[in-house]
């Protein structure tokens, strides 16, 4: 870890330190507003500013730290997380997909720009996410495309549109496993491979991070994924408009395949809070790891561990 | 360059040669049409089997082998610019674009698989074009993303959107200025990047090529793409549907900016010639820089200037 490092606390710590520098890379990364094509730029522009709460270049700066790597050398690759992640939001608002008029409380970007501007901005924003992946090398890359694509993603949003409707609950086609393959697609994934981005983006100059450290990342990734869509979906049943960024009960009104929808409100926060526990212990296995790996006195890595732990419950907690 | 390189005396020949092996390496980079979701990855092979000619990854070849490097590393990254050009085409088919029902002779993807599907699986094929070029390394990505994004083929979408119609012609914004710039960013930059792309993947984990060839392809690459287009344009005037693949004349019924519009047929072709042999003379500078860099006689570059020239004439000559 290097002194450019805030030193933070609690994982709500870490995002407030963090968060100027992470919209300060966006601001670089994205075209003005007034260079040519103009409407596309201001297009992408307003899909990504104001932003919400940055949660995929947090997870990947702190995946940087968890393996005791320099966060600052994965700021860029950080940056690319949230262009993945806000072309998905664009694409998904779409009428030919959920039609969505409403978005982190503004019109949605077709609504201002119309359909060709704004899938055309998505497709932008989904490109410049690799250029900006770019700069942690190919294996960020990799993984990023991989939890991105019809493997990952893509794939989870087709199955979520597929799912959805009172007809595929009244056949019968609306199961656990079903909801678990679709929340670890849609959601998991670009989660997962937040930290897998991060520690390799951190890293890519140097040494390469051992595979077993790296799947230690990936399971935490993806206990942290689960609890985070079981959370999201809880949060549709209890959050106000406001909170939302969107209308409330929008997936009840939708017949969607959500949690609450098939073990009820306290059974799902209870299965998120188990797994926020679960990637705890591995957070400390990692963190363990990493100290014999780098050869550091584990105290070293004690705050990673912390912040780590302190994220998977605040995913939890945070969302209720 | 390696033995597994066919020896070949034309770009047509270098092409016949490798399109088994660019269509395998495709084969194997597409998900199985029956694997979940299947209605995806069926989606995403209706749009990329039957191929076309896969100009795209022949140039990568091209220019894998245009700095001496081996083709069959660039294998993998030539198959992703097939990726990235066939979701270029997926998204611009779809009815909020130039809502084409036929492509390549065939009915385009959203009439099969609905609006919804075709925006994904042009989505999915875009990001699995990153994973394919991560093969070649970061750098190949850092080139490929910049030519597709908003600076790059994007833009040049929707610049070329703009400017569609009779009322953009009426108020004199048809002008060869602006041609130029769409042409530039809509079709120049990925020829252009495709050549860099080859040249990064096969020599990746050697080696770098000198910034001076690599400017040197650049250049040879942007006079082929401008070539390229023009040459295009005019097909559209000239060529039957079966020859295109879709509807001829329909440029001239969207009143879209061409170069046989603004110029006419005879001097744009003229103009095309021109710029292939410009190519040419840059391909022989580039071939008597790479013999200089890697320190072997002039001689055992000259097939691939040859092959870079005959490319550049092959490419406006075969569209007549």
């Amino acid at each position: 870890m290097t002194s450019e490092t805030p030193a933070t606390e609690t994982f709500a710590e870490f995002c407030a330190a963090w968060l100027p520098r992470v919209e300060a890379e966006l601001e670089r990364l994205l075209p003005p507003a007034d260079e040519a094509p103009a409407e596309l730029h201001a297009a992408m522009r307003h899909a990504m500013f104001p932003g919400g709460k940055r949660l995929r270049p947090m997870l990947a700066l702190l995946g940087a730290q968890a393996v005791a790597g320099d966060p600052v050398r994965a700021l860029r690759a950080a940056a690319g997380l949230e262009c993945l992640h806000t072309y998905s939001l664009v694409h998904d608002d779409l009428p030919a997909m959920d039609d969505d008029d409403l978005r982190r409380g503004r019109p949605t970007c077709h609504v201002v720009y119309g359909e060709a501007t704004a899938l055309l901005a998505g497709d932008a924003l989904l490109t410049l996410a690799f250029e900006a992946a770019a700069d942690g090398g190919g294996q960020a890359v990799a993984v990023l495309a991989r939890a991105a694509g019809s493997r990952g993603m893509v794939g989870g949003q087709v199955e979520d549109l597929a799912a959805e409707g009172a007809d595929e609950a009244a056949a019968g086609r609306h199961t656990l496993e079903r909801l678990q393959w679709i929340h670890d697609h849609k959601t998991g994934a670009l989660i997962a491979a937040s930290l897998l981005v991060g520690a390799h983006a951190a890293t890519a100059d140097g040494e390469s991070v051992p595979a077993e450290l790296l799947g230690l990342l990936r399971d935490y990734g993806d206990r942290l994924g689960r609890a985070f869509q079981i959370a999201d979906d809880c949060l549709d049943l209890t959050g106000s408009a406001a909170e939302l960024g969107k209308n409330p009960l929008a997936d009840v009104a939708a017949a969607k395949l959500t949690w609450p929808a098939l073990v009820g409100l306290e059974a799902s926060l209870a299965t998120a809070r188990d797994l926020a526990r679960e990637a705890g212990e591995i957070a400390a296995r990692l963190g363990a790891g990493v100290a014999t790996w780098r050869g550091e006195p584990q105290a070293r890595l004690d705050a990673s561990v912390r912040l780590l732990q302190d994220c998977s419950t605040f995913t939890v907690e945070r969302r209720r």
